[in-house]
């Protein structure tokens, strides 16, 4: 059975805190719940964290390369500005899947550039905080099977 | 229940048909039938299509404007030329999901822009074939609920 | 008497059929009967097309070299995107327009350039379906008169 | 009965006198008279001004906040240089319209860029002095009916 | 009576303590001091923050979100690096005006885009470190009226 | 005593005159009022100027290198294309600053270029009106004391 | 004996029969006798297609991926736009060269740039319709001879 | 016996007037003067201007069409963002000579790019006020004979 | 009976001569052999020099201006260079074809760009050590005909 | 008396021998004599080179470090590519001067950067072969005069 | 005797531990240990760190003030995003050292900027772990003699 | 023993010639003495060459073929101009070191890219001449022993 990553970038602690008649009333600890089952159904587990500070995520990162089977990050605010956590999943053997909630493509120019997507095996973009959990099934699929192409 | 259009671009064709020990054996064929069995479930119909054609798509979407509740679109290739089809899509007023097999992002510089991801409501790149799986679970959330975000 | 091809590009066959209350009620067909109402009341005859493939307004243009005294082309998304249609009207001896329904110097930055415009000998841009109807005057005066300028 | 401001910026004084063989007879005085009949054909008055200064031009657009319908604007080298009428035009209310007697377009690639275009309705290019009828069509129009999309 | 945040940060800590010929003997201690009693003699309060850590900046801002009308700041570094700052600023409902104490217009072409400035409400540069009194007597005329633009 | 000019570029002078509910009822005559009361409190008289022409912005720099101490300048659309009120500044040897009512740097992006910010002591923008008086309480503090750093 | 496929892009079908005094009098149809006789010398076969549709051209380049040893492909004005026969190329194993009449070099910047080059074994340019014969001698010899480099 | 007309820019009635240490204490007076007598030792004769006004400069470009056989001009700050000036000249049919008193290419970059050299037979810059005689002495050579080149 | 003048640019003096496994034995010698031959069997004659030296090649292209029909140029890494070169080729009146062995389109983006094609009537890369002979052959079929195109 | 040096770059040795009817017969020993007379008349010499050879014209640049006053320079092609020419004169002491003899700012867009413009103390283009006269002219008031700027 | 302080930025902590067929058994302790070694040999002492954190590496810097002759500086990702390092580095009056274990030239194009080299003494990149010794004899040079440029 | 090539590019030869206030009294051959020494202390030889001519330095490349170990080479001017300097030792198979005596990075922009740094192992810059020596006992490191990352 596997363990699972899950980092969260910058300012995520507010989602579901905020403006909750635009951004709904899910927060943090109703993904990690939500994602937790999954893992759960399919025979894995997840370790979730959040932070505002580079320096945890980077250590998290570190740490995952103990025994993380793969990493699912919302880098948030650091996804455009944050060579540190390239370098960092760079040194991570593992699958690494990339998820934003809202469609980043459609924001400011300077959202349209991701550091981290130069090395993840996947991106997701706009799919709510679903996308999470598509990671995570997408995780699964690949560690029950290496046709996944 | 609803209708959901499926629209594969260029060379789509060739799925699974190419290199298997590199992309698997799976083609459009088994990509239409897992789509249709999970529409099914939740109640809904698909139509899938692919085409090598610009003008075909075009038309789909167009048709789609009458009864579709949504649009899942690998542009393939005119994901970075068709202003054409950002057009059409921006005619249509239900739920738009783009998905590209590989993490595109890592390609050629000139595949890290589309023209389509300023319509659509999400991105999904490099999940495999799966992504059109998460595309299609997350228009059967939103067509469930309002309450997506 | 003479001839004059007035050819639309993609997605212009929604036109009048799609947000009425913003686009107004005016279709293709009314354009067309405009405009051949005001050719022939000057004793010139039109034609008319519009097609969504890029492949046909090639064919038209081609067309065209055999007896039209000039191409009225409102080429929509192809504006942006198609040397080919730029090659086939480099090939073509008469009069070009181009048309625009909405100034499509307010839009989105890759709407700013016209490989068109290159070829042209006018641009009209921001004038509504009128557009066409101006685009064919000047198509009359410049035939009734070489002192245009 | 409306009342339409047209301008014409730097050097258009020199219209008509210069390179007759190339640019025609046509004189400004000759485009007023024009225009002037064919306003007053629908009702409407004209005042037609021209300036090389480009303060006159500001301040007639602001005179034309009183009690002008529309303003018709041929910035000529002000066109790619003019914060200054941009503001000016920011603050008028009625209809704009950009006049360019030539097709800018083919021009030295800095006419391509004009300051103008972001605030004006429509945009012609390279229908000679006829431009100006046009321009001046349209405003009559978009008077006599707010359905001119 | 309001409360309003005053950040600062990384090497501000620096300020007065370093070519005193140059940039003076004025310290942050000062500076909060001023601001201190500018606010005091407006009836409001001041909480006056320094740090070089970009995620304490981003914690203070979250905080602020609870009870403060008004976030003063001048991110220094962080102003050409930080989506992190913006994205948590954007987050936060109150006034924001940002402060640089040089002319950061006249030094290194890095240094003239700002991530910050997108948020603020207004930029202040080259006041020296008046400028943080300007940002604080511009909070309080907004916080008297609403009438301020 | 010193005496300081306040020069105020083009279009400046509808301030207060057009749409109220959005800039409000200030007009520039209220702003020379409160600058002309706030300067004689500290014993300096002001000169305050506004136009729509370039060159009578130059001429009043030139004027100021007689007997001016500081000159205030609101170039509005001047800021991003006058070289020539640049060159004017920079034979001038007083203190400078530059101020606009609204942020700039939140607006189209070729206003947040400022030629004449290469010569400014200091630049405000987004402060509203209060703008002016912030820039002339700074040359008051530079005035007063050569330690304003 | 190899096969061997030589397509051509759009308005390639005008070839001799435009501006004979410029182009010369050679068509398509003295193109293909050439090459035809050409390959037969050396005991292969060519196949010969035109088409002003992007599509067509992407079928011929997946029918070749069953039997042909080798593509020359004069993509015309699709080669700057084209990313979609780019991918079919990709799938295909033979050998590729690219064929342009003139020297596309010397022409307008758009067409500096092909997506085809980037596939390609070889390009040719500027040597007239030899550039056909040329581009089919080298698939000669590399079919004879492995050491071709 | 020919005419020359000679024009200055902005700021260069301050020329001789300001730091005279570094720029000497030549004035636009004693610039006048010597190329007075050069032009009279070749029998010629110069009008000599300057202005800070754009306009002026237009104008007396289009008053030099009526009997000037050369205009040289030293447009200053206007180098760089006139296109006004440039459609002057060109409309100008005599030589067209570009002075600049420093070498502008060693200055800010935005002083690297003239408009008015597209128009100009020759530019001179960073000989001092002397190259204002060069550009004289070559309009005398040019006018003396048509072999100068 | 024309000549013909073969320039190859530095570094390929070592051709054939450094990993043979990759470039195979080709050895420049073998080069002007086979053109030699060519030549002759179309009556003429070739001269065939190779150079590290920018300053031979240029000194070779006058040289070639005295009694030389065409050039056939490999500028090797002048190419991307050498404007020197190109001046040079601008002052020959016959053929120029250039010609590089790999397919520098494929290889570095500064490889991208040639000097010497703004002058070439022709230009072939990646056809090996052949493209000498097909740029050969096409220099004696523009010398037997001019109907080449 | 002192010793100036005229170094010429590549391919000006065709000066006078190529299109007579357009360069005029003057060859660079013509402009030898005339700037030799030149000199002679002000009581200096002159020594007067040409090279294809980039490192002839460092090398005599080294040599001018010795007894040369000033240096004259065409570089010809090198202008654009050299930065070692650049450095050589880095490394001398006392006035250049760069010519051009025609104006390289109507020609190539590639052409209107000079490196050497960075070091020069005055650039003259387009002034025919009189460019050199007006360049020893220039260093010979500056030999006479510190006064000249 | 001087104190010395070598700074190590993010995932640096890894060296040694990761790929070590690729990167060598040597850890950031071994060049700890080597580098004190070579300090004491010449009477000198360092501290040496690393964090994950920015703003450890700003502290560092800050406390290097005090009583530091030089930093040794291998930032890792942070050369590339911190403006604010940069800063902390501007505020430090002794020599500067940059390392990169990597040629980080020949890496991703990010990678080729350095904030930090626009304050550093020297840079020293692709030495492997030796730069930091180099960069510690280079420091010991410099303390030694002045004359060490 | 190991034979290293050591190579210096245009102008070095005036190294310790000019401004040794500034530069030192240190002349290339104290540095090859310096090399010479050092190498010998570790039973290697030294050849150590500098030219003007960018050739020779291809021809010394050439050269090193035949038994060099390594380059260490300071291209000078040609770093940033010379692709016929890469390509030659883009054809030697050992290592190579880049020099540079004073931190390019923070001279002007055109000095920022080097084509050399594609090819090296290593660069260096701004460590004065002892450079040459780090480089040096880079390769003696690198020479015993292949664990030198």
């Amino acid at each position: 059975m596997a363990s699972i990553m899950i980092l969260n970038g910058p300012n995520l602690n507010l989602l579901g805190k905020r403006q909750p008649e635009i951004y709904g009333h899910t927060t943090l600890v109703d993904v990690e719940a939500a994602c937790s089952r999954l893992a759960a159904s399919a025979g894995h587990a997840i370790r979730f964290y959040q932070s505002n500070r580079e320096y945890e995520i980077i250590d998290w990162v570190h740490e995952a390369r103990e025994n993380m089977a793969a990493i699912i990050i919302n880098p948030a605010a650091f996804t455009h500005t944050s060579v540190a956590i390239l370098d960092a999943l760079n040194a991570f053997d593992g699958f690494v899947f990339e998820v934003h909630i809202s469609n980043v493509h459609k924001r400011e120019s300077f959202r349209h550039h991701s550091y981290v997507s130069a090395r993840a095996d996947g991106v997701i973009a706009g799919f709510g905080v679903e996308g999470y959990e598509f990671a995570l099934r997408r995780v699964c699929s690949l560690l029950a099977s290496s046709d996944g192409a």
